[in-house]
C-alpha cells in the first residue's frame, strides 16, 4: 500500500517510462477513455463536490470561491469535452527540431521528448485537476497533482475516474497521482522532489506562485500575475483607444490579461481622457486617476501609489498622464509584471520602439491585451501564461510541456 | 560609490536596457575591443594572477587547482582569441522563431531576445570570467560574475580590462559586474536576486552546482556531472567497442563527457572483456570490474557499489556484465546523471530502443561519448552542457542564452 507522498511520486516516475513511449494514437485513445470515464462518473463527482461545498460553507468559504469549486452535471460534461479537445491536438512529442551531420559522419537529431513527470500545485478549482492531467498525458508525461484542500473529495473522484480509464485501456494508472491527502506536507514533498518530478507548474494566486517559486528546488514554470498596461500615445485614434481599453478591462476583468493601468500621453490627454473614462464608467468601471485625469474627467477616484502596482482583477482601472513615451516606458519598467503591454498609436516608429524596448512576454501595438491567450494564439489548449524567461514565455501550449533530447547515430566514430 | 552586491546587480539590470538593443555589428565591435583590452592588460593580469597563486600556495591550494588558476602571457592571449571567436558567431538575438496571423488580422511574431542579466557562480578558473562575459554580451545580456575567491585578483584585473573596453567604445561598462569582493554574501545575494538576475549558470564541482540548484530562487541552468555509460551489446564489433571505450575514457578523462562505466552484454563478455580491458590498461586505465570481469581479464580491481555511482574524472573505469539490454537500461536508470550514454551494437532495433528509452541529454549509438560538446556539435562556443530538462538540454550554444518575446501588431482589434 502506498503510504507517502514520495511513494506516489516514485510511482509517477516509474509510469513515465511507458507513458513516454506511447504512440500518438495510444495517447488519443487514453484521453478519449478518460473523457468518457469522467462523464460516466458525473454522479459520484457531483456528490463528492457537494460534500466539499458543504464543508466549505461551514468553514466560511466565500461565495466566489464556492462558485469556482462548484461542479454540476453540465460542468462535468464540459470538463470531459475539454479532454476530448486536447485529444485532437497534434502530438508534441517526436518533432525533429534540429538535424545536422558532423564532418565525421555522425548524424545528430534534436527531438522533442516528454519531461517525464509534471507536478502541479493549485487552488480549489477542480477543472485544473482534469486540465493538467490531460495536457500532461497528451504530451507523454505523467502527473502529480496537489489541489486545494477545499476540493479534496472532488479531485479524488476525478482522479479515480481518470485512473480507472487508464487501467481499463491497459495503461499504467500510476501515471496520474494526487498527493492531496498529505496536505501541506504533500506540497512540500512535491517542491523538494528534484530528480523525481521534472517540472512544477503552480496555478493560482500570486501568493501561491510566489511560495512555490521561492521554495521549490524542482524547476518551476511561473505563471504569474498581470499588472497589464496600455499606453495611449499622442497619436492614438480615439476609437481604437476607447474600444481597446474598454475591451481589455471589461470583457473579463478577473483574468491576468485584463488591463490594469492606462498611461495617456500628455499631448493626447485633453482629447482622450474624458471620452475613454466615460466609456469605461458606462460599463461600470471605477477609474482611479492621477491629478490631471481627475481634472479632465468626472467621477474619477484619486489614485494612490498602490494603484500602480495593483492587479485589480475587478472593474477598476488606474489611469495616469505621462510626459512622453520615455515616461511611459519608465512607468512600465517600474510596475509591470512582464505579462502583456500594448501601445495605441499611429506613429509607426513609436510602435516599433515600444515593441523593442518593453520587456514583457507579449508586447502589442494597436491590439487588445486580451489576445494574450493560448486559444487566441491558435495553440488549441493553454497550460498557462508564463511570465518567466526560462523555457517558456507567454501563452504555453503542449509544446512547452516537452523537453528535448539529442540523438547521435554513428558507425564507430571516435573524437580526434 | 557602489557599496553592495545588490547595487552591482541593479547596475547590470539597468545596463541590460541598452546592451539588449545593440546591433549585431555593435556587439561584435565590443567583443573585439574586449579581446584587445585583455591582451593589452596581459602584464597586469599575469601580475595579479601571481599574487593569487602565492596566496593559494600559502593556503595549501593543490597543484591541480594551481594549474587551473595559473595565467601566463600565452594563456591570456588564448583568452583574447576565444573572445574574438565568439565575436564571429552569428547573433542569436532577433531570430523570428514563429509567425502567425490571427483570423482577425493581428500579426504575431515570436522573436529571440536577450535574457537581460546572466549570473554565473563558478570556481577558480579565470577563463570562465572571460568566457561567460563574452558569451553573455554576444547574446545581448549583461553579466554578474561570482568567481572563486582564490582567483579574486586575477578576475578583478580581467573585469577591469573588459569594462574599460566597453567604456572606450561608448558602451555602458556596468554591463560587466563582479561580486567577488563580497565573498559568500555576494553568492547568496546573486542566488536570491530573482527579478534582477534572469538566469544563473553555475560552473564547477558537483557540490557547487548542487548548492546553487537547491538554494537559488533565480532560475538556474544546471550543468551537471556526467556518470556516463557505454553499453557493449551482444553484437558489438570488437574494433568499435575497443576504440570507442578507449577514446571515451582516455582522450580527456577529467571532463564530464568521458565514460565512467561500461556495461557488457553477457553474450559478448567472453569475446570483448579481455581485449577491451587490455586496451584500456595499455593506456594506463585502472579497470574496476564485477566478478565476471575480474575472471575474464587480468589486473582488474574489484568494483564496489560506490563505483557505479562515481564520476571518476580520472583514468579509472567501472565495468560490469549485464544479462541483457533490459538489465543495462535498469543500471543506467539507476546510476546515470542523464548526461550522455552510448550503445555499441550492430542490432539496429536495439540501437533504436536504446535511443528511445534512455532519458539523457545526449543518447548515442556507435559513437564516442566525447562528442557531447558544443564545439563538436558545431555551435562554435559552449556555455556548458545542461543536464536539466527545462529550457536547455545537452550542449548549450549562444541560442540558449536567449529568451523569447511575442510581438503583436494590430489595427485596433479587440477580442470578441
Amino acid at each position: 500500500m502506498t503510504t507517502t507522498a514520495r511513494d506516489r511520486m516514485l510511482l509517477a516516475k516509474d509510469a513515465a517510462r511507458t507513458i513516454g513511449l506511447l504512440t500518438d494514437a495510444d495517447k488519443r485513445d487514453a484521453l478519449r477513455a478518460i473523457a468518457d470515464a469522467i462523464e460516466a462518473a458525473a454522479t459520484d463527482v457531483v456528490a463528492a463536490n457537494r460534500q466539499d461545498l458543504e464543508r466549505g460553507r461551514a468553514a466560511g468559504l466565500s461565495e466566489g470561491l464556492q462558485d469556482r469549486l462548484r461542479l454540476d452535471e453540465p460542468r462535468v460534461a464540459a470538463l470531459a469535452d475539454a479532454v476530448r479537445d486536447v485529444a485532437e491536438l497534434p502530438d508534441p512529442v517526436g518533432r525533429i527540431l534540429d538535424e545536422r551531420t558532423l564532418p565525421n559522419g555522425v548524424a545528430l537529431q534534436k527531438v522533442s521528448v516528454p519531461f517525464g513527470v509534471v507536478g502541479s500545485i493549485y487552488e480549489a478549482r477542480p477543472n485544473v485537476t482534469v486540465d493538467i492531467a490531460a495536457l500532461a498525458l497528451r504530451s507523454g508525461n505523467t502527473v502529480v497533482l496537489r489541489g486545494g484542500t477545499a476540493a479534496e473529495l472532488t479531485n479524488a473522484a476525478l482522479v479515480e475516474a481518470m485512473r480507472g480509464a487508464l487501467a481499463q485501456r491497459g495503461l499504467d494508472p500510476e501515471a496520474i497521482q494526487t498527493v492531496d491527502e498529505f496536505g501541506r506536507e504533500g506540497a512540500r514533498e512535491l517542491m523538494s522532489a528534484r530528480g523525481i518530478v521534472d517540472v512544477l507548474v503552480p496555478r493560482g494566486s500570486a501568493q501561491l506562485i510566489e511560495t512555490v517559486v521561492t521554495q521549490s528546488s524542482v524547476p518551476v514554470i511561473e505563471t504569474g500575475a498581470g499588472v497589464v498596461h496600455i499606453v495611449l500615445d499622442a497619436t492614438a485614434p480615439l476609437a481604437w483607444a476607447r474600444d481597446i481599453v474598454v475591451n481589455a478591462k471589461v470583457q473579463r476583468p478577473s483574468v491576468c490579461n485584463a488591463v490594469e493601468t492606462v498611461l495617456v500621453h500628455r499631448d493626447a490627454a485633453d482629447r482622450l481622457v474624458s471620452p475613454v473614462v466615460a466609456a469605461l464608467q458606462a460599463q461600470g468601471v471605477t477609474v482611479h486617476g492621477d491629478a490631471i485625469v481627475s481634472r479632465l474627467a468626472d467621477g474619477v477616484v484619486p489614485a494612490t501609489d498602490d494603484d500602480w502596482a495593483t492587479e485589480y482583477m475587478s472593474l477598476d482601472l488606474a489611469m495616469r498622464v505621462v510626459d512622453d513615451l520615455d515616461d511611459a516606458l519608465d512607468h512600465i519598467r517600474r510596475y509591470s509584471t512582464h505579462h502583456t503591454e500594448s501601445i495605441i498609436t499611429e506613429d509607426a516608429a513609436n510602435a516599433e520602439r515600444f515593441l523593442a524596448e518593453v520587456d514583457s512576454a507579449v508586447v502589442m501595438a494597436n491590439a487588445s491585451t486580451r489576445f494574450t491567450d493560448g486559444g487566441e494564439f491558435g495553440f488549441g489548449a493553454e497550460v498557462g501564461i508564463s511570465t518567466q524567461k526560462l523555457h517558456a514565455r507567454g501563452p504555453m501550449g503542449l509544446a512547452e510541456l516537452t523537453s528535448t533530447k539529442w540523438l547521435a547515430r554513428g558507425a564507430g566514430q571516435v573524437r580526434a
